[in-house]
């Protein structure tokens, strides 16, 4: 079991805060942006003087506003019993390891992928088997041959985040059509996390897994409220399918663990009545941060990133040997006018060894001004740490 | 996996109140006690425009809350860092299964026990198995010859639940003891589920697993404020262990999940904060509950119930072949004045095939007017099956 890579340099950044040195965080995808309204004003207007259990599959209020609030109206034409309320997209990446596979069954990921999918599989005794995908290519879909090549008798499904962390990569219509035909070729199940589905800058409509045509029984959306609505804290999330015998094991697991939580559901209830606008402002929002990140990133000496088109991180190569030699020793070593930042080796989130140990994730998630205090710490530790280096 | 036996005959329920029928729920550990004023006051509180992810290990304003204002005052000595704060004890007893236990490998349970535990164990592929113990014996500690019968080379640890769900038996220092020099002997690890420590009527001083002496490595404590503060849809409890590796196993699980409902933990910590008298008006409400509830059971014939020192359930046993059919049945056809009553059947609490057939867990939730009224119409329902049984 590994350590969590987005978490293995905290206690070095907790050392620099205890010494007074000021941190730039942009390593975790934990943003600033406030919530809806409607999302606050919901958990202050909850009127209880206890909390009793909620149904298993969650409120039927939250279910309900889930499926006519936020699923029809984005052309995904689902009731109330296609879907079960989640301990966020965690829980639901758990249950749906558990649900969909047997142990020393695969599922094929394309790398780099979030590294808790290692951990929800390892949970599972799953084996994730890893299909490439480039920087140089801007971490795109490769060709289906490398999906073929890689499905075994083992294999029983393709897992992706769409828009996906830590690339930002938003993959097409196109695309998701391809790996829809890959899955009903090989009768594969479609495992979809879609946790960043609202952040997309491309301005085409997003296209969801549950949209692919003659694929009902395949699919397996997993959702979340925690960046959507930025309510990490809140723990609540969906699994969403057509295939009522997966979800009818859901259904036990969830039974098991009694309820998903009753504030944190209230949280998303509220969030669903936000206002149109809200999602409006937040793209543009971190439109302009991703556009002032991946710009300063690309005039660094030696840094490459290609420009993402979804979620809020970035992958960018160094020229350095070991990223996180170089991460850890920001932490350490580095301070510019008393501060540092923080950022994630990106090898962790490759499964073929080796790969990606020149790479960074960057998460955008701070205001730009602050954003552009912590790339001149970058591009400043870079030119210092190569000096040592050399 | 099973169906949760609590929850099995929910859609009859359904069924019935979709008719205008009313339900007595004597079938759920749901209370209807009010959570301390501190709890409610504390999410009113709460200030907040979004809801960032906590500490994996929860907060630590709740953590030290934990330490300092509930288990130093009642004789256990930890620290912050003995302790973790889960997604209730479902997670908890998930996550200890997991980090205890190889696939394979099995725990003791003294028999009835709480369902769901087969589900976490299913989850993690471990085997438990059952230490019969007997109605007849008040569902006492059996001797510890019943342990040792039980033990293979495959036993890995002893799981109990003080006081007992669905029993309501609480166990004594000098049972404990025992169960704690069994695991010394055997160097098994003692998981003790104590989700229901406050609801004790012997006004004896409760004595933790964690207080067993010379036993320090092996004891692994499950809680929760589910019951305690009535909490149950906060979907907050703990792990408590002086056992460095197992609590770093547990730690990698926790990163993965990110971390446990900020807004759940924000009641408990005020829930921490309740006052002394809390505690003791809950305890005497239950004791009246307690006292009426066995003592109608005792005097329905062939009905038998003991007296249980704990928690909020008993197990009776009833003059029927078939609990599971009664309880349907009840639920189905039998109406006294356009109401009925909903109990659990005990048998999926067994692990021993056939046992527990005529035998069924009564929550006293209810305040003792209502109680009234659904024993009554358990008495009459009784009476009715039987003449159409006969």
């Amino acid at each position: 079991m590994p350590e969590s890579a987005i978490r293995k340099l905290t206690p070095y950044a907790d050392q620099a805060k205890g010494d007074g040195v000021k941190v730039y965080h942009l390593n975790i995808g934990a943003p600033d942006i406030k919530s809806p309204a409607s999302a606050v004003k919901a958990v202050k207007d909850y009127e209880f003087d206890h909390l009793p259990y909620s149904h298993s599959a969650g409120t039927f209020a939250l279910r309900r506003a889930l499926v006519e609030k936020y699923y029809n109206p984005i052309g995904i034409n689902i009731n109330v019993n296609d879907l079960l309320v989640t301990v966020a997209g965690s829980e639901a990446l758990t249950m749906v390891f558990q649900a969909a596979c047997d142990p020393g069954e695969e599922v094929l990921v394309m790398e780099p992928f979030y590294c808790n999918y290692n951990t929800f599989s390892l949970m599972n005794r799953v084996e994730i088997v890893a299909v490439h995908t480039d920087i140089k290519d801007s971490f795109k879909v490769p060709p289906m041959e490398a999906f073929e090549a890689a499905i075994t008798p083992k294999t029983k499904a393709v897992l992706l985040c769409n828009p996906g962390n830590p690339t930002g990569t938003l993959y097409t219509k196109k695309e998701m059509l391809a790996i829809g035909e890959l899955c009903r070729k090989h009768d594969l199940f479609l495992v979809s996390d879609e946790a960043y589905r609202e952040f997309c800058y491309t301005g085409e409509p997003y296209f969801s897994a549950m949209q692919i045509p003659n694929l009902r029984e395949n699919v397996i959306l997993v959702d979340s409220a925690s960046k959507r609505y930025n309510l990490c804290g809140a723990r609540v999330g969906c699994i969403v399918s057509y295939n009522r015998d997966v979800l009818g094991l859901i259904t036990k697991l969830a039974q098991a663990r009694l309820c998903p939580p009753v504030l944190g559901q209230t949280a998303m209830y509220g969030a669903l009545h936000a206002e149109p606008s809200y999602f409006e402002n937040v793209r543009n929002e971190y439109i302009a941060r991703r556009n002032f990140t991946v710009n300063a990133l690309n005039k660094i000496p030696g840094v490459y990133s290609p420009m993402p088109m979804g979620a809020f991180y970035t992958v960018a190569s160094l020229p350095v040997d070991d990223a996180e030699d170089f991460a850890k020793w920001l932490l350490t070593d580095f301070r510019l006018n008393g501060e540092t930042c923080m950022i994630t080796p990106a090898a962790p989130f490759y499964k073929t060894p080796g790969e990606g140990k020149n790479q960074v994730r960057i998460a955008y998630v701070l205001e730009v001004p602050e954003l552009k205090k912590a790339l001149r710490i970058l591009r400043e530790g870079l030119k210092a740490y190569r000096a040592i280096k050399s």
